[in-house]
């Protein structure tokens, strides 16, 4: 029996004693290695296609082979695929399952040259590549759900921020296309990040190359990679592609965990600028009146896991030896799981930027008199004040509004005399918040012709990603 | 249809709207915590009598209460529990269940003053307590098996390396035994987390505390917690004890990792040292004469995954607001994920140290005399010269022999007089790979008499634990 | 001129091409582990005694020795000690300038039998040692702050958040507690890692042990370790102590950079709960009404920086073969980073808990009804409905306030009636913040009784520390 | 005095209460942001030069500001730029400096419209863009030091290794350049990371924009920045670069760890491939034979160090509310030493690499004849043997030469027969190394035309960077 299971495993030949049952579980890939099955399909055809070309099979041989290929993917399509015990990973359970469907002497001629180790990387590459046009498209759906309501509210202010402190009146939408311009950025990163994925590693064999002048430019055609790998050393043990992509979602998710840790405090009673869809609350189990943000937490929250996976990851792969090392295993389950994660963040913050509801009268009411202090500062440099001494009088008039326990909008004309001659009627002006905010019409800024130009901007951008 | 499933929900009274589905999703955690279904009825019983003891439930209640939960136990320990979709976790699941079996009028007492918060991580606290217990039986039994080989291998003398360049000879019992007293180590500081693990969150209510005067130190004796949390908000957002399992089981992990890089350079075809067994080897699907260390490369490799699990998690907690928050979900993956490893790699690290064979010629053939250069200072400081003299003076007999190209016990008498006349011909004792070895009595040493103290030691201290 | 140099590295006897000077610089670590002078000299009297009563040296070298030493602690604690380009650390420069002291015969022998191996590691104990110490002290002073502020303000109510949104209403010294019983935690941790640093390494050598007898158990004497290491290979390679020390650290930081995530929030405009001390604030460049809260910000962005190195550490030393390798070395500026940093946070932390003001109108207007929710249930709980169907039942008036637009406590009592006939007049008695507050008497709770008692146990435990 | 310290605070103009001591040195970044002054000092002039293109100075005034900037640099330069107590950054030094040599009138207005936040982000691009180009001319060194390396060696065979387990034979130079293309991929990527380096801040105020029409694509072509960014709360607070280029060293810094295990394990007794130069080796103070890669070994264990830097960072900015918080100052010491460490690290690699001496005999005898067993597959193969098949009986060729305890090529021919009929005389052929290695000819393999053409591609790929 056990003989038997033996028999199966690509490598058994030689191997006499019998493998440790929990050993077999560590070291088996299958239960999660098997989601990349259509690529493991996709890059077999691609080799059969160049063993072909090479005059290493005949025309037949590989009819037989794509023909049984084509079997398997209707088996896993259709969920009747049958993972058995010696399968140990999904390129063991493929080949086991072709030489059942076409015979072990066609299918024996399959991995002629090819060899585990440049084999799981074209899977992973392949099943990669996908993966991040889906991500791509949900990105995109996020940017352009902050675009929308960055344009549809233009027209709410609401404090600006530093240091958790009130600083500058700001257009809300400024606020959402910050985020809008640094996802774009992402969008830009991704994209490069994908040419890179797309190199082709299959023909690398174990580590020295392969001997039988397969044709490597057309397995790259044939399976839609950019360009060919340079060193088959090399090859077979990078996996920086991998580490980018967990960068890159880190990234993402550091994002999403900002806007999330924004929009949690502005959920909050005390803030009340915006109220989240009960889609993407809940409640308490022993406080009734709790409307939680759940949705954000977990954004937030996750953006710590994703970034210990890609860290995890670098650190299995420090102080290596070259080449394959068993280690590197671990890339999948990192990889696997960051980019269901990422999705399913990017997803759930377009979900609650699309629903959320605005309170603009709490945004209005937060704009105290005391944020205009920049703006007497530049009143006063208007009438030729050298701009640190205008902000040292500002910061006197803001001192006099705490004294006189009063806003600083009514701090007494008189009083303002006191602290420059340069103070005028004019100064009246000074107290609008709309006019504030359109002040900042250097490009990046808050006034709404800038705002609306952001929002025109990315959406160009997005376009041509 | 939805509306149903939302009255389940147990937060779910006051919202209209539905939640979203791929929320649903990514707020639920019944797919990992449904694992804690033990813990989760146990803090559920005691509750039942605290509720009792506080006169808040009636004898007959909570009879059929603890009667419910047996059959609840019963059902989840045959597989027999059917979760719902609207079971988000485990908590409601059970509270649901124990509903249907019970009627929800003596059921919908349970959570009496209890909230999730302190439930849940109550629930985390019994599991792991139950789960470092294993762990601990795991790390024990690789502790024995290193002693047990270090005994029976006592005799075998290899080379010591430093720098990964050969430094002094040692015995391969001190080598194995410099990881037996590393993992003992390691025992010291579980027990030492156990302790706090091992404290009473129960009855802290979602925050506040509990208002029904329920006896905490009463619920810490039913559940055999050691003490009682000290401050309710501080106990719900507490996820201490979690960061140092996870820290904990890194190290380990750690030391696994330094072990099996040890190990994989000493299978080297180049040291041919030791031999793995074939049960923890596998072969290459292209190579027939490989035979590779892959459960060391895994052991090796999952430490950095281990790492990136803790790390990820002191990220999701760092610079949270006080008490609880739904970040603190990402705890459990975490830790369900690291304590599975972490025993896995353990067992697996005994069978590989169990099983190995040594190739002694190889090791006493790598013992070079080059390695006796310090030998030679100490001979010197013997016949009273200063070390820092002495050492200098054996680098000059190295560089010698490196010019003669011959062997440092080859260096020629008279060319040793040169350096220097305390060289007599009683020189001729260094040359001795055994009673170098031997000369190493001062505690912690490698003599023989040295490395059988320390196994004495570590068996004495195991027992302790 | 060069060769002298190369003459005084003590390793230097055998080399005869120069080192590279970017290369001298890269391996130099005089920079910074100057700081363990004191440590240093502390481990070479010890371990010259310990030469002498083995009868390795005599009695007037000791003296010399001892004297030389002395010497060289002068000169280092008056600053004057003079680092040559030649010393490439702490114990080079020492050793060499010993030498100059009390010449080469006498100071050569020194080092009879040790290694920089066991040297460096003794030196790093005895350091971080004093280090705990102090660390330890600034740790107490904190939570005796965080204490005596508790007791003082122990009759202001606030409202408690879960999820930052509105829960039960709290006591601000419970707030207060909540971190001083986990910071209590800490202090309890570092007792028992204290334990651990306190294990002699020095009679290691360089790997293999001490061949002269010398008697290490007066070494632990000596030095006032509370133990001496088992096993000479682990003891030089063993780093654990360090990584121990950086995660307890990393996990202090986390604890302060939640307290100051909770005060940022609570010093925005928005909640106005604290106003910071302008000693822990500052202002800003552009804005004169900005006061930032820099201090807590820096406190909450240190702490990432602290897990990093942390991090960065058990990387580095992921996978390393056993016993010494250089790698190591990166072990100190983590360790030196993290000790001033951990130190500095803690005392900033002090002084602003210490200074900063309570704004209790604030806390107190933000006390609104719905907190009371809860409360609500426990009535309908008291008038015997079970607690599931009294949450529901509270979480409709909740919904009908929400619907009329009114506070909870202002729906009409005809409303609260068609919800539950349960509902009596004596529901107004639940609309009292104090009262409700008062409830919670079960230990940890936020009644006044219990948040006493805590601050009582911690002073008492703080004391046993 | 303290007063006086006060005033020349820029924000200091309303606080009264004095700064906390130990708060200072907190908060202070002089220490180690000066080393931008000469950024800080360019990014000013190209300010006032806008500022005067906006007429908010007269060209009087801005050929004043331009003076004393100039003057400014040459103090810096000279190192006679003396630093007060009150300067707590570099860019209040700068300005409290310009004030003095031009008067505060005219040195006044240079900070109008600009704000400390977004002149810190526009100093810090400005250095590191200069510093990257200086990392990049390094790395380039290193990649040519390697190709010279590869193609004097191109004759060299070796052990080709998986798993650390001889595989099949290689040309040394095929390992050479396999970090070759690895390296050259780090090229590509940093300089797509400089697009994004290179986008101008500056203009965006404190968050809210610029509200004196200041023309920032002047200011971008001024400051020759690529572009100009999109959003002012964004540009802010985006460390999005900062964590790329850590990103970015992380990996370059984990490849060269990966080449030192490699040359470590090489440079072993044992493997004895390579002799590293003295000038990047150290000895022992104890063991007068020991030469230690200790080059090496940092290079390894400071990839450690810097992965950890970069999640130390993002764990920083995780979470964190949205523009400037104080938290973001953690991002300097941070960059400043990945930079430092990561430019060491490669020139190391680069000396170490261009004078380690290979040992070709060694590397020779390493060759065994189980390293072709994969050939004799391939002989097979050739013969028509399906390759599974083919891999079987080779299996058996292996196992019957372990059984005979012979060389792979000394199994008697009979034997060989016994194990498949296709064996012919000409399996003689197969037992040759070089020719083994001449097989490779697909794109990237490891004969000599395929390792001579990646040379020829990595040459001009680098000249294109």
């Amino acid at each position: 029996m056990t003989e038997m299971k033996e028999e199966t495993k690509l490598w058994g030949g030689r191997f006499d004693a019998k493998i440790d049952v929990l050993m077999e579980k560590f070291n088996s890939s299958i239960s999660f290695d098997q989601q990349m099955w259509q690529a493991d399909i996709q890059g077999s055809k691609a080799y059969a296609k160049a063993l072909h070309k090479a005059k290493l099979i005949t025309e037949a041989e590989l009819e037989a082979m794509l023909l049984g290929l084509d079997n398997l993917e209707k088996e896993w399509s259709s969920e009747k695929f049958e993972i058995k015990p010696s399968d140990e990973d999904i390129h063991t359970a493929n080949e086991r399952r072709l030489s059942e469907i076409i015979g072990a002497d066609i299918a024996g001629k399959l991995h002629t040259g090819r060899s585990r180790n440049d084999q799981v990387v074209t899977d992973t590459r392949l099943w990669l590549r996908s993966q991040l046009n889906i991500i791509k498209k949900h990105l995109c759906t996020l940017i352009l759900a902050i675009t929308s309501r960055a344009e549809e509210d233009i027209n709410v202010l609401m404090p600006g921020y530093t240091h958790l402190q009130r600083a500058q009146p700001i257009r809300w939408s400024h606020w959402l296309m910050s985020y809008g311009v640094c996802l774009l950025r992402d969008m830009d990163k991704v994209v490069q990040i994908q040419h890179r994925v797309s190199t082709l590693p299959l023909g690398c064999g174990a580590l020295a190359g392969n001997p039988f002048a397969i044709d490597r430019q057309f397995l790259a055609d044939e399976l839609k990679f950019q360009s060919v790998s340079l060193n088959s050393m090399d090859t077979i043990g990078n996996r920086d592609f991998i580490a980018e992509v967990l960068f890159w979602a880190t990234q993402v998710c550091n994002h999403l965990s900002r806007l999330a840790e924004d929009l949690i405090i502005f959920a909050s009673n005390e803030f009340s600028f915006v109220k989240l869809s009960d889609a993407f609350s809940t409640g308490s189990s022993l406080m009734p009146q709790k409307k939680n943000p759940d949705s954000l937490e977990l954004i937030r929250g996750k953006a710590g896991t994703v970034l210990g996976r890609m860290t995890g990851f670098m650190a299995t792969t420090k102080g290596l030896p070259s080449t394959y090392n068993k280690d590197l295993q671990e890339d999948k389950v990192a990889l696997f799981e960051v980019c269901d994660t990422t999705a399913a963040m990017i997803q759930i913050a377009a979900g609650v930027i699309s629903t959320l509801e605005v309170n603009q009268p709490a945004m209005k009411s937060a704009l105290s008199y005391d944020m205009l202090a920049t703006d007497v500062a530049y009143y006063l440099v208007r009438k030729g004040v050298p701009f640190r001494e205008a902000h040292a009088l500002s910061g006197q008039v803001v001192k006099k509004s705490e004294k006189l326990k009063c806003k600083l909008n009514e701090v007494p004309f008189s009083e303002m005399l006191q602290i420059s001659d340069k103070f005028a009627k004019d100064i009246e002006e000074v107290w609008d918040f709309e006019s504030s905010v359109e002040q900042y019409t250097s490009a990046g800024g808050t006034s709404k012709s800038c705002v609306l130009e952001q929002i025109k901007l990315v959406r160009i951008k997005l376009n041509e990603c």
